[in-house]
């Protein structure tokens, strides 16, 4: 090879090097990500993010299951590895039972309803765990996927929790672990990482507020002691097997969720109330959020039409035909009474009594929506991701939970004069309207959502480009170990200086018995001395 | 008046009214914040801030005493008020006397010089409470002094609760409080307003890290009880009188601290041990580090003439002529055998030990030294400011602490491999050397201390510039009341449960009782009926 030949060749090796590099890595930032998601509406925030780390250049890599509900297989922000991950078809037909179920609970008193309806969870989710254990077995056991992990040299872990598989790869691939998350294992993602007095942080579940009573902090505790319990006798067995046969002696999966290294909790003090917190956590709350698009077509028309009263929006989210019959007969008859225009995202056959001011759809521009001046109230089942995005937008909400934290949430809002509440099982054209009517003509539910709203926007950072900085802030110093409070490696004797009380106790103990011991001596000797002297 | 008289006059009218506006209030943040600092090196701190907030346009008014040792009665950043606070001139005597009593703590073992220190500072501020306090009631009780007050109609109070006229005035004129913090009454803000588990959050005062074991963690449980202790029967009595006269019953300093709004808290997780927070927290710490200004004049000349061994930098802040003069001499001897050249600041008679190497100032650029480049190590007595300068920097230390909080600072840096400390009571030439070259030679304490500030600065936003949103968020949004824990106004026996756990307890032996009674009656019926049988 002569000298230009050489050169030649030098150049276009070097061509191709750099275009490949392009082409692999388009930005500055690249990294490459792993992602294991959690399916269903935490997927839609998860996919928010992935979004604006495929925009800055990542390289992102998402587990799916073969049987996803949400998760595309195909997408431009990422490459999808299909896994076999809770291949399980029934699902959704679960969760339709799981609402009857709940629907019968909530007939019961405050007291017993909530403790009903955390039963019939960890019911379910006992049978959840054992599947999640075994989709982490069949990753961990396979050879070949796993080699695969380890040849793409991946620069971390982005999960959701309340999917321990995520976790449990992650650190078992040895990778910095970013949580998104609002949920893990038996509850909300902070009784498990911060200390959490019962008498004032209201454990997920029981719909109180920090203002309790001394009833309500008997509920708290009794609520707190049972999730205590479930963990440690319903989740933890469920992974023990494949944490013998994969990591060193002593690991469970509390342990792996709390060497996470940045936990991106979904939620704001605007809307959760004020508790103990810890240095690696990062408030995210309502990064989903967005100004919003005009309204086009036939959507724009209705609005328009609606003049001075305003429109009302109804979405259910996930839960969008999981009501009974006669509660969407009720609802529409309620609707046909107001004065408003209605939107309705609605799937099924439509009620008999729907009004001509309701407008039912099958999907809703619902950011687009709440961020419509004339919108006047939101009737919303309460799932994080509507509350937040009404508390952005600042509109009123009517809130009619159906499972899980929905009840939490829109008592949350509820507790902070933004909303009111009907629940489905006493629901009635009557006090449906009365409700809508009170959200929207008493101008004190508009006001403290506005207050909700300021305080929410007022940030140094939005929370999207927070939880994208202490994502790449991750990924740039190899974890964040300096965060890690050494208390979470701690037996719990050790935590609670029990051992330490234990010890005081024994010389206080012994002091005094000694002191009581001497006293007796000197006592009778005296005595002795007198009986003598007599 | 005629047309055009009335034009002109109400032209002359507006511009005067607008240049009294741009005068008084030259931007677009105007606000009137009433600020009362605490003397010392903690001005330093809080006046880096008021510059700040000078130049966004706010108002400043700060209380100072007519004795003050630092803060300046004129300045072009504030109106100062002069008032009558602290006027004990023996301060400064006070602190040189403690200096050698706790000088002689040190002598004594590990377990007992931290209890030893802190009965020193006890007795010391027990009688500074009872000046505070009255220095608070002089305020209060003048009603001049109140009514100028109430007039100038202040949006914020911006204090350091060390210094708690700062707070009790705040909340009288019910204005929202920021904190620009570190200490309060009894010890680190921290174990104030967030849960701090004794097993492995250290107490400030103890010299403990994160890491203890079963002996550290029955010291540092001992110090707890011991601050609890001098914050019920020595600090809290001081201010009764004050309270009964002026504020609502129950009120203490704890709980008027308590309900300060935002906690600007000086410090960074780099620095201090990860442990449990508040939402309310915003960590500033570092928020005075800036950049270097080239050194300029005979320093830079002596700089520069270091040439590849570099310069070591020695100040101990407010303490420069504290040291023992023996103590002088072996730090000057172990200077003049060093290879580096060395800047040391010092006020008084140079030591006869004193190198050719070595420079004496009376003052010096501290952050245009700490960064330049020819800079191997810092040699100081472990000031908050001076640590996060060195981080800020990445300047390793040799800790050379003499009071307070210096003993933990110092600590903290060497658990970090970032500093070797020296104790002044057993300091040695060749001990004091040995350090020096360490430090300087080995290279783990420089990649260590670099390690700290790379993560030190990487931020979303300048801890200088998060301090200043949050105060003006407090401002905007007349305080912080959403971010507020309600456990602060709970009794202790209901916020550690224990009224629940009572009744629980209670419960659980009525029933055990009552099964055991059945049982018995059982028994007995099935014996008598046995034998009735037989």
């Amino acid at each position: 090879m002569n000298l230009q030949q050489f050169r030649m060749w030098h150049t276009l090796s070097l061509t191709l090097a750099l275009v490949s590099i392009v082409l692999l890595c388009p930005g500055v930032n690249c990294s490459k990500i792993l992602v294991v998601p959690l399916d269903g509406s935490h997927w839609l925030n998860m996919e928010i993010i992935l979004r604006r780390l495929h925009s800055r250049g990542h390289e992102i890599t998402v587990l799916r299951s073969l049987k996803s509900w949400y998760i595309p297989e195909n997408s431009t922000i990422y490459t999808s590895i299909n896994v076999r991950m809770l291949e399980d078809e029934e699902d959704l037909e679960v969760y339709n039972r799981l609402l009857l179920d709940v629907i019968e609970c909530r007939k019961k008193s405050h007291f017993v309803r909530s403790f009903c309806q955390q039963y019939l969870i960890t019911k379910l989710f006992s049978k959840g765990h054992g599947m999640l254990a075994d989709s982490a077995a069949l990753l961990l056991d396979d050879p070949v996927f796993m080699q695969k992990m380890h040849d793409a040299k991946f620069d971390l872990m982005l999960t959701d929790p309340a999917f321990p598989v995520g976790v449990i790869l992650g650190r078992f691939l040895k990778l910095p672990v970013v949580f998104n998350v609002r949920w893990i294992n038996n509850g909300e993602s902070h009784f498990t990482m911060a200390p959490s007095p019962a008498s004032y942080v209201p454990v997920s579940g029981t719909e109180l507020s920090d203002q309790m009573d001394f009833a309500d902090r008997v509920k708290n505790v009794l609520f707190y002691i049972y999730s205590q319990i479930e963990q440690h006798f319903y989740i933890s067995p469920a992974y023990s097997d494949v944490f013998k046969r994969h990591f060193p002696p002593g690991t469970d999966l509390l342990s792996l969720e709390l060497s996470a290294d940045i936990w991106l909790v979904r939620a704001d003090f605007v809307f959760e109330f004020p508790r103990p917190t810890m240095p690696n956590v990062v408030y995210i709350g309502g990064f989903q959020s967005q100004e919003p698009a005009p309204l086009s077509g036939d959507l724009k028309t209705f609005v328009e039409s609606s003049g001075d009263h305003g429109i009302i929006v109804m979405s259910l989210g996930t839960f969008v035909s999981a009501l009974p019959r006669e509660t969407t007969e009720a609802i529409a008859a309620a609707f046909a009474e107001l004065p408003q225009k209605v939107i309705w995202r609605f799937i099924g056959e439509p009620p008999a009594s729907l009004g001509n001011n309701t407008l039912l759809v099958k999907w809703l521009p619902q950011k687009d929506l709440l961020g419509h001046p004339k919108t006047r109230a939101f009737v919303a089942h309460g799932g994080t991701n509507g509350m937040y995005e009404a508390i952005y937008h600042a509109v009123p909400v009517i809130g009619l939970p159906l499972l899980f934290d929905q009840f939490d949430n829109v008592h949350r809002l509820k507790a902070r004069g933004a909303a009111r509440v009907v629940e489905a099982y006493s629901l009635t054209k009557e006090n449906f309207l009365e409700a809508v009517k009170d959200v929207v003509e008493n101008l004190s539910y508009r006001e403290n959502v506005q207050r909700l709203s300021r305080l929410h926007r007022d940030t140094p950072v939005t929370p999207m480009d927070t939880g994208i900085f202490w994502i790449e802030y991750a990924i740039r110093n190899k974890g964040a170990a300096h965060l890690q409070p050494a208390g979470y490696s701690l037996p719990w004797y050790s935590y609670f200086c029990l051992d330490v009380a234990a010890f005081l106790s024994a010389i206080l103990v012994t002091v005094v018995w000694f002191s009581v011991f001497c006293c007796r001596i000197i006592c009778c000797r005296r005595s002795k001395t007198k009986l003598k002297g007599e």
